[in-house]
């Protein structure tokens, strides 16, 4: 397993972050402001982090914008311009923040990025409609340029399946008793690795690359995605909670069926039989009783797992670049970097 | 005003819907069928009237299929074959069935065509979901044909998108003391016109129709659209239960804001004035109640407005038709047979 201490120096927010959000920044803004529905364009710009529920302008407010950097580092792997990657990124920051537009709703969610989520702020109502407001855009975006839709409109849409069925999955792992570690696997490719995928390949998609580059391109947004998620999930468990901004032990105490405690659950050690008596009742009750769940995990190699498969995806991703005949020498430096800065385990 | 008795004679199910229904009923399925999640198959199906909540078929099920049969004649009445309004007229049920879906939800309501609504049957996660992908399959359909998709894709988004904000204005106004007409009007044609419009020229707009025909037959379904949506109003004032399916006074009862009780109270007729006061305190509570609303607003010409105006855009809309150099016999009588259909009293 690599040195999870050595790596956290290495990873500093990546130049190609700042440099994208100055190039796809002015055209995510153009795009909301061609939501021709004002109600609409002030949930959505308050979803981006532009402003505070009465619309007014929020200083520094706006996501990290990996899903547009990615898909402008897409079109420059292949020799286009990073142009070409501006509509599909647009259009991937769209659908991501629809997402969690709609599954704040469904999962309950109260406070997001330590304020109101959009339902609590606007009423249910309002934020799925905004939710299908800013989906619709951001078909919208892709479909405007007409020499790329036919390519583009179709790829973003099989990601937008993709997704919708790993939420749709997610949200029936919930309900059910027995939850196996593929299930939990698939559920997350479709909710995080899906949408990855697509805005890692979007651009060269856009620029007109040939369907091995593409497939390449997709595959390294893939396993970042993926390995991501598998980070998330033991931050779920172990993460610190002045570094994520959620309490300690997460998802322990939501009960959640992440794919650390389930790899943990189904490990067949010892551990794993403590964990099951422990949470045959339910998400653990008392602070005594988390403590207990998360050791268990832990002994039951739930987190270890679950690092060296991240490591392992992240090194099958930087391994899908060298499929790529015309990439430069700067971008795959940048599209390593920004996997490495995705894939962080100090978020 | 036009004698409602005669023409209700003249309205029985026009030949042009059951027409279509063979044509787009299997391009339909099979864009449902092409959802690559199983629950939201199977979620679309139910909310389409296929099949029960266990996935078991339902004899006859299915609707009226109207939008798509003016996809179908608006590819016919600017001279292209009917198989150029198939992907939109599917697209357009999808879409509509979609925002059903929502609105269900939005609306709390339980039931609808006799059956628990999506949300009920499958949890209101699962049916938000559904309907994103059905929103997402519409476009995906438009979006297959490379040659039309250009157009009929920025086409659909655009009604979309007037869908949404209807929608939103619709809770909006729920909220508001004081609503003007002009307000609800607006909202309406959000809600029914902007897709009926849509449906009626996207067929035209696929076979590659010029801007000028394009116009007349989105004016057409946009005038179609508002005077179904003011006779529905009319009888969710004085519809007769046995016919809707709905409550006697359904929309009196609901205390909601439609164009013919708003016309009632704006109309500066004493019977306003009674009504302003009936219902000062929200919806009427007593039989006796709501049989003095809905007097008041007979009273105060609401309905009587509410029908003059939807003969006036049924005039409009059949008047839009002649604006249209290719049109044939048959098809310029099928498009008046389906708006007098889609208009009738008698539902």
């Amino acid at each position: 397993m690599t040195d999870t201490t050595s790596r956290r120096d290495t990873v500093r927010t990546p130049e190609a972050i700042a440099r994208t959000r100055d190039l796809v920044g002015p055209a995510l803004r153009y795009a909301v402001d061609a939501i021709p529905d004002e109600r609409m364009r002030l949930v959505a710009s308050y979803q981006l982090g532009w402003c505070d529920a009465n619309g007014s302008a929020v200083e520094g407010g706006g996501g990290k914008m990996i899903r547009p950097t990615l898909a402008v580092l897409s079109a420059e792997a292949v020799g286009g311009g990073a142009a070409a990657g501006v509509p599909g990124g647009v259009a991937l920051e769209l659908v991501h923040n629809f997402s969690l537009l709609h599954d704040d709703i469904m999962d309950g969610d109260t406070e997001r990025r330590h304020r109101p989520t959009g339902w609590v702020a606007f009423g249910e109502g309002q934020a799925i409609l905004a939710g299908n407001a800013m989906l619709t855009a951001a078909v919208q975006v892709v479909g405007q340029d007409a020499a790329s839709a036919p390519r583009t409109v179709p790829h973003l849409l099989g990601a937008v399946q993709e997704l919708i069925s790993g939420q749709s999955a997610d949200l029936a792992l919930e309900r059910q008793e027995h939850v196996e570690l593929d299930d939990v696997l698939q559920m997350e490719v479709g909710k995080t690795a899906a949408l990855l995928s697509c805005a890692a390949s979007i651009g060269a998609v856009a620029a007109g690359a040939s369907t091995h580059d593409v497939a390449a391109l997709a595959e390294y947004g893939h396993s970042v995605g993926l390995a991501f998620q598998l980070v998330d999930d033991v931050l779920g468990v172990i993460g610190d909670p002045s570094v994520t901004g959620k309490s300690a032990s997460s998802d322990v105490r939501a009960g959640k069926s992440s794919a650390v405690i389930i790899a943990a659950m189904r490990s067949g050690t010892p551990a794993a039989q403590r964990l099951e008596v422990l949470l045959q009742d339910g998400p653990p009750k008392s602070e005594e009783e988390v403590a207990q769940v998360t050791s268990a995990i832990l002994d039951a190699g739930g987190v270890e797992w679950a690092l060296a498969e991240a490591d392992r995806l992240l090194d099958r991703a930087v391994g899908a670049l060298d499929r790529l005949k015309q990439i430069d020498r700067r971008t795959r430096e940048d599209l390593v970097n920004v996997a490495r800065y995705i894939v962080a385990r100090d978020r």
